[in-house]
């Protein structure tokens, strides 16, 4: 990515600008590191929420999508798709949509309590359809799935019994991997010996694990080192931004999203605020590095974002050679593209000679 | 606000609910406090986004409304209504879109730099309309506004002299009170001085300010005291939030918005997980006591909502007499209501003896 000229772009700010040929090659490069080692990639859709989006990434080779959310699912899969919801089956309305869902296509869902495997299976029966469970397991980041090997054993049990739903396989999640990324490859040791325990356990009891499911695009590149995994789940991945840039998981080159903001303000000195606040940005600080303000300005690396409000952006310039003034356009890769993505009701679409186009945020808002 | 029994509502989760007793208790309250000491109210509208509630703030007496951008101002506000844009005209098309709005209703725009005048006044030249400008002054936030009663008079003489607008006035916001809510009364005391000053410089240039417009809800009840005052701009009033509980600007029981949650998983021990994450709490933390999570649980006031994810919130119950059970609803009163309302598509209005309706965020999203 190169810093552009001053006033480029025509749209209104503030505005998010996808650049395909970056989107396509972090697609392609993931893509082709799964093929080579045996791995089948199951997108996590929340990143983008684009329908289009997620068509590219099964066109180059994705097994199907996965999604977070029961709205997610409706919005971004369609019949014939095979979706993952890494999500609890729990609440009064999520087992039964998922089960209308799977009348039509392949949905699997990730369970951590007998209670989601009894709502979800009564849910399927009284669909008629039928429903794949994964066994969450927690690999460290003390969220959702059970912790020990043996807790798994009575759930998997519980859903071989269980009416209209399908024991698939195993799900784990090393989110915290970005709390100890200077020690990379102790975490996935430690998941990987998990599974082996897990997986003999099953064994022992007549139970198999057709998929183990991984994920997180911090991981991504490390999959292999985990011997059991099928599949892994990677969102962030597809656009990058600063946490994955700071952990040192890609460069700003690998960076596909960037908000155009416009200087509105130089009344304070040493000072700049521009129409990126908050609802633009989202509070979310750089994970790896919290003290870097709340992005990255291309063009004037040593600026500061130090604070947001709902619509400023209050940038500290007083380390900067040169001053934005006002009414410049300046490019901010967010910390988080996650929440940043799901601000933005549509987006503009960029290629090399080619007019932009802006694409709708489909699932944008879908949290139910 | 009481705390209800366990799996209350029909609706699917997380989603927000606006108590309709509350929301209108809180228009009337503070429409009584500006009527009793000679006060406008002019509601920032940001905070609930939607036209109904508008309606209401007006229908009580509100002058007009205030909008943070012109899209917003576009959605919000109708023709013949006065709205106050505080925010400056600047980038590729936000004075021309004011310009076509003050075609047919009073539109006002707050500048704090001579490209703001002008791109205003050639915009409103172009639509053959008159837009109304206020000098914004900082009073201590060190976000937009000039500092100083001296850079306020070049602004103000600008205006005068240009096509097309209108010097109505000064604009100030006192939104740095977060921070020095031990010591309300200095501050406000300080922008008293700042305002005298400002005003006897620009009578000696034959200026005159018709509106002195301040703001901020943590401030709204102490308004009188600044005496050059003639209107308020507070936003967050409408519904409050952990951010004015927890400064002592109201109580619990004057919180209308309430996110309803599930419990989705309890595999960890002393924790339970809820089905709200960053997507839709927000990320933000409460500015006067950063140490208490993200949001007040109101049947478990001694749980702590420790982490977000998008989609997750990790609950600590370890202070908890009893513990939330998975499928169980509870209540979040959310760290800052603003962003939480822009991440939803719809509410829930609730009042009581009447079916819930669902009422659209006209303005979700609207940051351009």
């Amino acid at each position: 990515m190169v810093a552009k000229k001053r006033s480029f772009y025509d749209f209104p700010t503030p505005a998010l600008v996808l650049d395909s040929v970056i989107v396509r090659d972090n697609i392609q490069r993931l893509a082709d590191y799964a093929t080579a080692n045996g791995l089948k990639l199951r997108p996590h859709t929340k990143t983008h929420k684009m329908r289009a989006i997620a068509k590219m990434q099964l066109d180059a080779g994705a097994i199907g999508v996965t999604v977070a959310k029961v709205s997610e699912a409706e919005v971004i899969s369609s019949p014939d798709l095979d979706v993952l919801v890494a999500y609890p089956p729990i609440g009064r309305s999520r087992a039964p949509r998922l089960a209308t869902l799977a009348r039509d296509r392949t949905v699997r869902v990730a369970v951590d309590s007998m209670a989601a495997i009894e709502e979800m299976s009564a849910a399927a029966q009284a669909s008629n359809a039928v429903v794949g469970l994964l066994v969450e397991i927690d690999v460290g980041m003390g969220r959702t799935g059970v912790s020990k090997s043996s807790a798994t054993l009575p759930l998997a049990i519980a859903i071989e019994r269980a009416p209209n739903v399908r024991l698939d396989g195993i799900m784990i999640y090393p989110g915290h991997i970005w709390e100890s990324i200077d020690k990379q490859d102790e975490p996935l040791r430690a998941v990987d010996s998990l599974l082996e325990q897990t997986l003999e356990l099953w064994s022992r009891h007549g139970l198999a694990a057709a998929i183990v499911s991984g994920g997180s695009t911090p991981t991504a590149y490390q999959s292999h080192m985990v011997w059991h995994m099928t599949e892994i789940r990677p969102g962030t991945y597809i656009f990058n931004d600063m946490n994955t840039v700071r952990g040192g998981f890609c460069s700003l080159e690998n960076c596909a999203a960037r908000v155009i903001a416009t200087v509105i303000s130089d009344a304070v000195a040493g000072q700049v605020v521009i129409d990126a606040g908050l609802k633009t940005l989202s509070t979310d600080l750089c994970i790896p590095a919290k003290d870097t303000g709340y992005g990255y300005i291309v063009e004037y690396p040593e600026a500061h974002i130090t604070r947001l409000s709902e619509e400023h952006g209050q940038v500290d310039i007083s380390g900067c050679d040169s001053r934005p003034v006002i009414g410049e356009r300046i490019t901010v890769i967010p910390n988080h593209i996650c929440p940043c993505v799901n601000l933005q009701e549509s987006v503009w679409w960029e290629t090399p000679n080619e007019p932009l186009t802006q694409m709708h945020v489909d699932a944008r808002g879908k949290i139910q």
